[in-house]
This record gives structure tokens, sequence and C-alpha cells, in this order.
């Protein structure tokens, strides 16, 4: 079987996908949160009772059709490197990077399906697609959980559902996400509003990189909150709306910030892009605020901006673990800022013969 | 005659060309301070002396071989926007921008020769250059002190040479000024340690608009401080040495800079080049530290850097006057800012069709 990682580094097509409302909708996910009838959850299990879940979970997860030509690996089988590399494609949670028995993944050749062992649960299955694509997500999931409940007994209460190890998972298990870009929102100081508002009706807000990270490059996750009382479809209906109410007043945001200040936004933007093109250091900070400018430049309809499906591919691909990954060894944070500038002045095709003088 | 400001709106070709270390030096200057014999200086002359001064330095300049095709005017002809123009050019001093009973100034068609009257002193005959080209620009400033000499009586004392209105002109009355672009020994912090050097063998340093002005841009002008007791020759080797032991020492912080942090100077350099080719809003003075770092570029030999002469060029467009002028009305700063983008862009030969949003 192929090493995860090496898997990863290959493929990752969904990336330069971009799907419906792409520039403002980053990706969607849907995660669902299982756990083995009859064995402790992962907080009490002992070091046997793990291994024997994450083997069975694999090997069941491996023998289903969304898995066919993909790879399985628990995280101490993996470099330090490639358990970071995993999380700058947020294929798995920053507690699994850390060392831990049997704690695994397994992972579709594409990307787009995945199944966590042994983090908060047993099981957790993953369904990830770019641009705003929550009914696909949705089905994957579906499918994933239908296939392994085939083959493995999910721990079940007809009075609350599926039991999860933390109570804000148990009864659908269900947590959709979406990642939505919202620079007018957060230039006009409308978040802490908005933020106010999604959380009445149930839903939470994160940064770029899940629960406990900070808001980058206008980036923020929403996602539901509860996941007991509520069908899916409830779930799923109600984030949808809410998803398109927050569309709404990011449009009408912009439209109050191109109406009073024009002029500087474009000017913003079109520095970003030229220091994209130009810089020949770059920080990770600076490259996310960055590609965010330059991705709403992309909204607002600007000419010559980079397409959206460079600018998701350039977000991932400019994280320090996917720069060493690429460059094939350990970097210092200098080098990482040189070979980044390096990397985004290729994927944006300029023209870059070295300087004589070097 | 042609008004003074079309006429320099109109040329300024000097401005263009580049002489000997022109990436390094701006540009150089002489200037001789005169009065008429037999009439009170200008500090203690009445209204109807310093008329008769005018007219009579204007007519005769105008007489003279280097001011054939010309144009005199008094500042009270001109609108503030063209004293303002021309002071931004270096043709007249600040002083010189104020009301006053005639004050004018005295201008070659291609701007390298003129003369002040009744600014400090009765006449100052000035020769400007591009690059460093002491010896030109003081050939031509004698060529036009001997010819108005002979139908002017320049005050003189056999003991103390020409008198001028402030002691430290006596004599010679010869100030001659070099403009250097010193960004390594800035960027090295070595500025003050030649600043200390400089003054000791009585030079002074200014900025770039002169006496009084802040150092903007990495410009700094050097000039001989005293003007008795030595004759022209001494004044103008003493300068000449002087200039070449800071260029001298400029390459040194230069060598030193490329090796301790070329990436970070390259990436500085980059980003400015992107910056100026790229953004919608200018301001005056990010547009001199911008053309400050391309020039440095320059300096390095490094690859796609605007031309010497175009730099110099846009170092006096992009100021207020000149913009307003080009633009043919009163700008706000804002306005200014917009209109100064574009115009380096369009010099830059930037490819800039309007945004489809607007």
């Amino acid at each position: 079987m192929i090493p995860i990682g090496e898997m990863v580094a290959r493929t990752g097509a969904w990336l330069k996908t971009d799907g419906p409302h792409a520039d403002r909708i980053l990706s969607t996910r849907v995660r669902l949160a299982r756990n083995l009838a009859g064995t402790p959850f992962v907080g009490r299990a002992v070091d046997e009772d793990l291994l024997r879940v994450y083997r069975t979970v694999a090997a069941a997860a491996l023998a289903t059709e969304p898995f066919r030509g993909g790879a399985a690996q628990t995280m101490n089988e993996l470099s330090l490197l490639d358990r970071q590399f995993l999380l700058e494609r947020h294929l798995v949670s920053h507690d699994l990077t850390g060392d831990g028995v049997a704690r695994g993944l397994v992972l579709a050749v594409d990307e787009r399906a995945s199944v966590l062992v042994n983090d908060e649960d047993h099981v957790r299955i993953q369904s990830l697609e770019a641009g705003f694509r929550l009914e696909e997500s949705w089905a994957r999931a579906q499918g994933v959980d239908a296939a392994l409940e085939e083959a493995l007994p999910f721990a079940w209460s007809g009075d609350l559902g599926y039991l999860t190890a933390c109570p804000t998972n148990v009864g659908t298990g269900l947590r959709a996400s979406v990642l939505l870009h919202l620079p007018a929102l957060v230039l006009t100081q409308r978040m802490k509003q908005i933020l106010v508002g999604v959380t009445q009706v149930g839903l939470t807000v994160r940064g770029y990189h899940g629960e406990g990270t900070e808001v980058m490059g206008n980036f923020l996750q929403l996602s539901n909150q509860v996941t007991l009382g509520q069908d899916e479809e409830e779930i799923l209906t109600k984030l949808t709306r809410v998803v398109r109410q927050v569309l709404d007043w990011e449009e009408k945001a912009q439209d109050q910030l191109l109406r009073q200040a024009r002029w500087q936004v474009e000017d913003k933007i079109m520095r970003a892009v030229g220091v994209l093109r130009s810089c020949r250091l770059l920080s990770s900070q600076e490259a996310i605020g960055l590609l965010s400018a330059s991705r709403f430049g992309n909204t607002l309809g600007m000419r010559n901006m980079p397409e959206i499906a460079v600018l998701n591919e350039l977000l991932i691909r400019c994280q320090p673990a996917h720069l060493q990954r690429a460059a094939g060894r350990d970097m210092s944070s200098e080098e990482r800022n040189e070979y980044r500038a390096r990397l985004v002045r290729e994927i944006l095709g300029v023209d870059d013969a070295p300087e004589p003088t070097r």
C-alpha cells in the first residue's frame, strides 16, 4: 500500500476544482462521529482495545468502494512532517498529530473521503469538497457510513441516536461545516455582529484551521453546534440557509465598501497581486493575507486576477509542511520564506530567470 | 515670450538624460551668488531698487547666448501652482515661492542654466546637470557669469572677492552640490558617521529639497560649506574628492549588505517595483521610497528594473504640482494619489485597461 503522505502529495485533485460560489466558499465538509459498540470510548480504552479498533476499522473501510485504491496508516508510522502535512490539508485534527496509540487515517485516493480512527471517537467519517457542495458532501459521508455500518457495530441508543465521547456530538454525530471567505464583512467590521447572530441560531464560527484557531485571511468556518434533537436534513437545511444569509450580508457589505472606498480596495488588491508576483521572501502569514486579497479581486471581477483554483492550491501549498515536503528537506523559516516566494511565482506563471548578480 | 511654466512643462529634456554614475548620482548643480554694485542688498532695498534690479538682470541675461529662446518672469506673474512646480524642479528656492517684490527667474530653454533674481542675492546663477558632471556644470555657470558680468557691475572687493548678503557666500559665491543616492549607507546605518566626516572637511549634507529638508528616499545633497579663502578650483576639487570617497563607502556598504542580507534587499526591491507597477493609489512619500528601491535594484544590476532615466523622470513628475499641472486642474490629495499611481503605470509601460467593474 502506498504511504499516505506520498498519495496525498501526488493527488489532491479536489484542490484545483472549484464548486458553486467558489470565490466566497473555499470548501464544504461533513463529518460523522461513530464509536464501536462493546468497546470503551477512546479516552477509556486500553492500548489493545485501540489497536483492535484501528485494525478493524481500517480493514473494514479499505474493503468498501469509496476507499478502493486508498491507504491507511497510523500516525506513529508517519514522520512529524507528514502529520503536519496532513493537518495542513485539513485531513487530520491537531490532536491526531501528537503521539498516541493506534491513531490513524484511512484516506480515499482523491482525498474527498477519509476516516479518522481513534481520534476523539473510534471513527470519524469525513467528506471534503471544494466550493459549496453540502449535498454531495453529505451523500458521500452517508455512503461511507452505510458501507462501514454493514461491517462494524456502531454504538447507538434508541433515545439518543449515535453515542459519542463528547456530549455535543451525540445524536446524529454530524458536523457539517463551510469555509467562507468574507473580506467585505471583515473590512466593514461587521464580523462581531455576524458571530452573535450565527451563534443565536445554534451555529458556531471558527478560524481557518478549525476549533481554537484564529481568523486568518478573512476565512471563517461556519458549522452546526447541535447534533441532538434535530435530524440530519434539518441540520443541513439550517446550515444552508444561514450560509446563504451570510453570503447575502457579505454581498451587501461589499456593495457598501465599493461605494465608500472602491479605490482603496482595488489598490490593496492590486498591490497584493503585485507583491505575490514579485516578492523574493514571503512568510506564511503574509501569504494568506495576499491570497485573500487576490481572491477578493476575483470576487469583484477585477482583471488579471489569478484563478480561484490557483488561489486554492496556493493556500494549501504555501504552508510550512507542504513546502518542506515539496523541497524534500527540512527548511528554516528563512529558507521556507524564500522557497514559498519562488513557489508562488512559479504557480502564478511569472517569468523568473535568476538574477545575474547571484 | 512663452510663460516659464509652459516652457518647463514642455521640455525638461535634461531629466531624461543620465550622466556618469547616474544610478548613484542624480544631479549636479553649481550656483554663483552675485550682487549689483551700488544697489542695496535685497534685504535692505526698497521696491524701486528691486524692480530695477529685476528688469536689468532679466534683460541682460536674455541677451546672452545661454538664454537665447529662454524666458523670464517674476514670481508674482506666476500662479502658486507654477511656483510650486518650479520649486519641485529645483529651479527656484523655497523662499522665492512666497510673495515679494520683483523676485524672478530667467530660464534657459533646456533648464540647464537659470538666474534667480532678488532671492537672497540680486543674482544667483544656476547650472544643473543629470548625473555627476561637475566640470560641465561649472563651465556653464562660468559662461553665464562672464556673459552677465559684461553687462552688469557685480559688487566685488579685492580682499573678499564677490560680496553677498549672507557671509557664508562671500568670496567665490560658489556653491557646488551633488545629489547622491546612498541606500546602502542608509540601510547599514552609516549615515551619521558619514555626516560627521563630511562636515569635518567643510562640506554640508542636506535632504532632497535642499536646506532644512529631511532625508527622503536615501537621497542626500552634498555641497561645499565655505566659499571664502579657497578658489573655485579648490572647492570643486575637494567636492569631487569627497563625492568619490562617499561613493566608495557606499560601494563597500553595498558589498557588506549583499553579503549579509542579499535576499532581504532583493525582496524589498522586487516588491517596490511590483507595487509601482500595480498600485492604484500612491502617496508622494511612498513613491519616493519605491523609486529609491527601484534605483538601488538598477545599481545592483537586477533584471527588469526601470531605467535610471525613467526613474529620474518619475521622481520629478510624481510631485504634487507636477501632477496638477499635467492634469490641468487642482486635485485633492486623494485624487493626486490616484493620478500619481496611473502616471507611474503609464510611464513604466504597464498594460492597464480600466477595470470592468468601474
